[in-house]
């Protein structure tokens, strides 16, 4: 019996994680359940899990919450400092799958208590990786990978043979655009770019698949998890998603985890580590497989990849850049306040600015840079599209 | 430093393995090198390897090897009592590469000690296989598979997940005839045969591979090497051999190993094992990669496949026989003596002469099988051949 604990469980991932448990009920006992909003649903979940508690992000929700769970026994908190200390609670194994920047201090929270930590979220690693890293070592916690490329390298990544490591290979689909031509790429619109042609996903994740910018930050994330340096992680584009990422070995040797783009995969492996458990779902039929494709991307159309090669040259706060700017990029773009190539002109205007470079201190740092480069870029997105509506009217 | 012997080592697996320890000779001390009739090759790699003893099957090319080594304090011994005794001299980590059932022998006394044991001979392991396995657990020897399919599958098996592994997918390249018509096939010659499109191996295992009667002796080894049921193996034709094996795990997960047809990669991973070393040579380029193809073998071009399976359900005599039968096949087809399709006739017939099922007690039991079967072989090969003469003239 493995007690578990899923910050994010009504987000995409965090879904899939709660499906997972409610499989095999005999194994697993539900600490603690959070959401930002969707108070339904986390109660629904924590009802059917047997939770011991739900905690919800938006203080204003408590009330409705408690409602929900009334005579149930299950625990209720609620408010930012609520979702952090979820991660504190004890438990053998917590899924953070809190979208975004926001996910990093009830990481921390879990990661400090020294158990096995399934990420699913990337941006804290792109922002806070030696922070990161660096309590999960002190602590000996494990960190889990989801995100489906970096679970299939931590799968056949063998830490005893790390000098053998010769290349991680990052397997991308291409997303929605991979096709398409750079100018019809200019126009795209966010039902455009959400719909991505292997994985069902997020909104701000998919937009980020059809930029590349996702498979920026997975290299970024890569770098941290495996402790790779930037020249021995690639990107090939392999629009069958069938291959979800490779490491090759001095030997010759290429390891690869390869499946159906569902991913009930890497979150079952994460769940059940060290051990396998059983998934129901769509499998990969390798004898029905005609084709596997693999090319490299590029650089021209997807131009945000390249920069996270910079970034990780550049230290840790241009990456904490490089992420914030992001973040606001995409929100703009779903709110149809800026075009879809305006992405990479916020992104590339945000580490211009940002040329402080060396390593952060403290959370506090970072949290403060991430926070001043929000406030640039939204100012910046504001600027340009004024003068955008007014070269209109 | 590792000490090694090689027995088998004027082979093609056995050349490959002296040339990997002579490219890294702070690793290895070398302790006996065996060869059945290659003295010069045999005293050359004694010299380079500056091996403590050298062995020679053939008991009349003693003195010749002697007078090759002498003066180098290297010791000479000869016949095959000598080669058996080769697997018993103390190390860390034997090869067994001597090809057929000859290598039976040698190769259980290399296990009797307990060591890290390469097994690179296939026909061990299909005639003797719960013999093999049984000795190996006894001894606590750790039995590592060269041969690619089985390398691979190694590399990506987790022992403690056991129960967890849905299938082993055995790729075949699918041999040179894999797009012939039936017809071309039963009119192949010895060199066409032998011309693999892949990979460079000895002449056995090149027409064991056109046959795709490799493929079925693989099967069986699967099912010893990694204790699975037949059900469990399948076998996929993957003519690009860069996907060298995979298995399939209860979560969804393939974990496969690539790379370029090249042996030094799994005699590397055997050798370093369970370190990793670097080679030099031919290396898979991912990028570069255009298409991956797959798709279920034809049964009715390659019989010898499906075969398998039946000896499986047939138990450990049926095995004996398929591979004896096979042996002296394909060294009359080498002699021309019969045609391709004929190997098939001969190790059906073998088959059905050999009706006497369960398990085999003792390696005498195995051998006088073996005996018997390959006796019966080459009388029915006679027998046949001498009908077709009469039928010529």
């Amino acid at each position: 019996m493995k007690t578990v604990s899923v910050l994010g469980s009504t987000g995409s991932v965090g879904r899939s994680t709660v499906d997972l448990i409610l499989s095999s009920p005999e194994n697993f006992a539900v600490q603690v359940l959070t959401a930002q909003k969707n108070a339904e649903l986390l109660a629904e979940q924590a009802r059917k899990t047997k939770a011991r508690k739900a905690v919800i992000g938006d203080e204003s929700l408590r009330p409705f919450l408690s409602e929900l769970l009334a005579g149930t026994g299950i625990e209720v908190a609620a408010g930012r400092q609520a979702v952090i200390d979820a991660g504190a609670e004890p438990a053998d194994w917590v899924m953070a799958a809190i979208v975004g920047m926001a996910g990093l201090e009830p990481l921390l929270a879990a990661i400090n208590q020294g158990c096995a930590v399934a990420i699913a979220n990337k941006e804290p690693l792109v922002a806070a990786g030696p922070l990161v890293i660096a309590l999960a070592h002190e602590k000996g916690t494990t960190l889990l990978p989801v995100d489906s490329e970096h679970n299939a390298i931590f799968q056949v990544f063998e830490p005893d043979n790390r000098s053998a490591v010769e290349r991680l290979v990052l397997t991308a689909s291409g997303g929605p655009f991979r096709t398409w031509a750079k100018e019809q790429i200019a126009r795209a619109t966010p039902a455009q770019a959400v719909a991505h042609p292997n994985w069902s996903m997020g909104a701000k994740i998919s937009i980020d698949s059809a930029s590349m910018m996702n498979k920026a930050l997975e290299v970024i994330e890569a770098h941290y998890l495996f402790s790779m340096p930037p020249e021995k992680i690639e990107v090939l584009v392999h629009p069958q998603s069938v291959i979800h990422s490779m490491v090759e070995y001095a030997d010759g040797s290429f390891l690869a985890q390869l499946g159906a783009p569902d991913m009930k995969t890497p979150i079952a492996y994460a769940l059940a580590w060290p051990r396998r458990m059983q998934t129901s779902g769509a499998r990969l039929d390798i004898g029905r497989l005609r084709q596997l494709d693999f090319s490299a991307p590029d650089h021209e159309k997807f131009p945000l990849l390249p920069l996270a090669y910079g970034c990780l040259r550049g230290g840790q706060s241009a990456c904490v850049a490089f992420n914030a700017a992001n973040e606001v990029a995409v929100a703009a773009f779903l709110q149809e306040k800026i075009g879809f190539t305006d992405i990479y002109r916020v992104v590339s205007e945000a580490l211009e600015q940002n040329q402080q470079g060396g390593a952060l201190q403290s959370l506090e740092d970072i949290l403060l840079l991430d926070h001043t480069v929000r406030r640039l870029c939204e100012s910046y997105i504001n600027s340009f599209t004024s003068l955008k509506r007014a070269g209109h009217s």
